[in-house]
């Protein structure tokens, strides 16, 4: 069980390490898209966007339908909640970082007034 | 500026698609680690332990001290702040779906407790 969702945390990490792949699933935000619409901004050819929905489809980010002649994408986001669980556990490293960095940051001020005062 | 930014999303999503390199990351939670220590859990080389230390340096993941022979790696995690960040347009998505999960539910509850009470 944790073998296979670290497995697809890889295939969703590895989807989502490619730009292209990124702003393909940007588009599918507002609509479904088909393969076409989804190759047209980058100005590829269509086995290449395929190729590229493929490797999100892989991850359980992208689920295709198909239509006739059409192949019809739709974002799938719910895998995107597994990448903010991972997340989760170093938000709070982050966030005691900044923490730190306000503190820091307030103290600065604290002195430069005083020092302020000091010279008038 | 944008290019440069997208460019180390790359990096750092590429960084996070490897269990291994996931696993020294959870690692560096705790406190900095020399490469050897990275590399013990996984029975793995220095060199190989190295290559991976590197990916993750390049992503701006970890910091690396050279103290004499001995290499540190320290996390950096502001730079999953950008993940962070980038994922933040797809949650409204997810908690749209889950939203929706949720008054199918309770429809489905009511609908079972009407049943219940006709079948009396």
């Amino acid at each position: 069980m944790v073998e296979q969702q670290t497995a697809q945390l890889d295939r969703v990490f590895h989807a989502l390490s490619d730009s292209t792949r990124r702003a393909m699933l940007a588009s599918l935000t507002l609509r479904a898209h088909s393969i076409g619409e989804l190759a047209e901004p980058f100005d590829m050819s269509f086995a290449a966007a395929s190729k590229h929905v493929k490797v999100l489809e892989n991850a359980g980010l992208v689920r295709r339908e198909v239509h006739g002649r059409t192949h019809l994408c739709r974002i799938e986001p719910e895998m995107l909640k597994t990448v903010d669980d991972w997340l989760r556990e170093y938000r709070r490293l982050w966030e005691a970082r900044f923490d730190r960095l306000d503190d820091y940051l307030r103290e600065l001020q604290g002195k430069e007034k005083n020092h302020g005062r000091k010279n008038k």
